[in-house]
């Protein structure tokens, strides 16, 4: 950069992605290339507290990232159930939000503009825009983590859904009767592909008396078996890790198969914390589709990547939304504020 | 219509529709509001013919509904795969053509406008256009005739695919190692909501050795145990007959719930031979919808209706799709269309 593009970056406002999950608050500063810059965390302050306190949570977070320069705008990816407006947050498993119109709320406090979605949709954001699904008119965007979250990009776009609750593909049913899902349901997706599987099938071998480099992790461990250890020790080649990826992997590909003949996209990206064992995952996901995928012979079987971003997808996808709109300012607009004195 | 508006309408150009299915070609008149004007069907020369010979059926009917008149444009909705770019019949599994350029071969027998698309995609327009679905930026229309077929609207328009093979809901997996499909999968949905689980469910009740109305209709029939009958036999409440349709509306409200996760839409339409059951089977349906569907208490559950459309749906909206195109023709070239001595 010459000092004179230096200069400039230093007097754009920021741009921030805030990503509010059941545990924390993470904001971040994003380049408009899709870098981080700067970041900042805060605990999530829990679900049985007055809905406000969260923002109050973002708020520190993101002056922390801002640091004092002028603010352009923020992106908020929420980890819940965002309207088809873009308002409100309809309910929230691990935050107090209940219908809250937190848009608004954020929008008052820092006077800039706002845009907020859930976390799988600007994770799909980010991979849309400098990912794995960069040139893909339609796209399906799987986040692979406690559940299954996703995303559907189409002709580009976000497909939002009349409730924007489109992508809720964790809670298809794959068994009738199944196993018992949190959403009151039974044999969803989700019970059979995520961290949360994953961890459930080693379990229940390591239960069963399975020796060999997970159970030696394990022991180690002051957390006990987490997704994490699973990942490490399928990577050592540990049998029971290794099945266990090779289960949820499965259950990945058929699932996926079900995507694409309803949707027939040209890619799939999976991420979230389980797809950072890359073909661990991938490698079974991937016969499963082919085997199960209507006319795979007749159709070209859309590719199943591995996500560019990893648990900053959110927060990448939330400051590229907001820039994208800010981009969208009418042309007069955007010349009258430069016009300005700063 | 006054004597002008008469005289107006012989002069338009006929607009047809064309249906080629398993058995019957269907070719009909359209009025611009939906209604068909004359229809004139063929037998469908079958699979083992030369390609030509469908076209040479098609013709005929075509010539016999235009009657001498100038035809505008054919629709043409085909019982296979079409490509994205709607030019190929990929596969068909009761016509002979495979990957034969059939909208291109008809355009220049017809020397009009010509455009193909799939039966599902063609009833899922004629409900967009004219019926159930009118007025509903996102819905999903299924035909429950033999198998499934499916169409996806959304934001108004058909979303086809990355390889024009969007919206086979009948083959997404819904029981695991379930029962064997035609298309080599086994547990596909149409295996458990068709016409033919229907009659299968039925059969199996007439084998164990069930008495009444379905019975006596069987005997009294020479096709034997057909859809129809279990239809007429539900509406006499027949059990047996009941019974199928509760099965069957069951496993399509399971299977809807699935398809409002992922694509959340505004409206979910049922046309097909099956539908014609009305609330025999889609109560039973509604009520697996509820039970099944993820944050069902949260959102608007879409209503799930019955569609306007019965065999005609496929002509019906053939003729849309080439009229909508030919009204899309720059005004300056329609202007000296016009301008033509005729």
């Amino acid at each position: 950069m010459s000092i004179v593009q230096t200069a400039a970056a230093a007097l754009r406002p920021v741009v921030v992605g805030v990503d509010v999950g059941g545990t924390k608050v993470l904001a971040a500063e994003v380049s408009p290339e899709g870098e981080v810059l700067r970041v900042a965390r805060r605990r999530t302050p829990g679900r049985r507290v007055e809905e406000a306190l969260v923002e109050t949570a973002m708020d520190e977070a993101v002056a922390e990232v801002v640091a004092g320069r002028r603010l352009g705008g923020v992106g908020v990816a929420a980890a819940g159930f965002v309207d088809a407006a873009g308002e409100r947050v309809a309910f929230a498993p691990h935050l107090p939000w209940r219908g809250r119109r937190v848009r608004a709320h954020l929008a008052e406090r820092w006077r800039v503009p706002v845009l907020l979605d859930n976390d799988a949709n600007c994770a799909a954001r980010a991979e849309a825009s400098y990912g794995a699904a960069v040139g893909a008119d339609d796209a399906l965007v799987l986040t692979l983590g406690t559940g299954i979250g996703g995303a559907v990009l189409l002709d580009g776009a976000l497909h939002r859904g009349s409730n924007g609750m489109a992508g809720e593909f964790g809670h298809m049913q794959v068994v009738p009767d199944g196993r018992g899902c949190e959403c009151g349901g039974s044999g969803c997706w989700e019970q059979y592909s995520s961290g949360n599987a994953l961890v459930r099938h080693a379990a229940a071998a390591l239960a069963d008396g399975a020796t060999g480099a997970l159970a030696d992790l394990v022991a180690a461990s002051d957390d006990g078996l987490t997704g994490p250890l699973v990942t490490q020790a399928a990577e050592q080649d540990d049998p029971v890790a290794v099945a266990a990826f090779a289960s949820v992997g499965d259950w990945l590909g058929v699932g996926v198969a079900n995507l694409v003949a309803a949707f027939d996209p040209a890619v799939v990206v999976v991420g979230g914390g389980v797809s950072a064992a890359g073909d661990l995952l991938l490698a079974p996901a991937r016969v499963a589709l082919e085997r199960s995928l209507v006319a795979s012979t007749e159709r070209v079987v859309p590719p199943l990547l591995e996500a560019r971003f990893g648990p900053e997808a959110g927060v990448v996808g939330a400051a590229s939304m907001v820039r994208d709109a800010l981009g969208r300012t009418p042309r007069t607009r955007r010349r009258s504020r430069r016009r300005r004195p700063t």
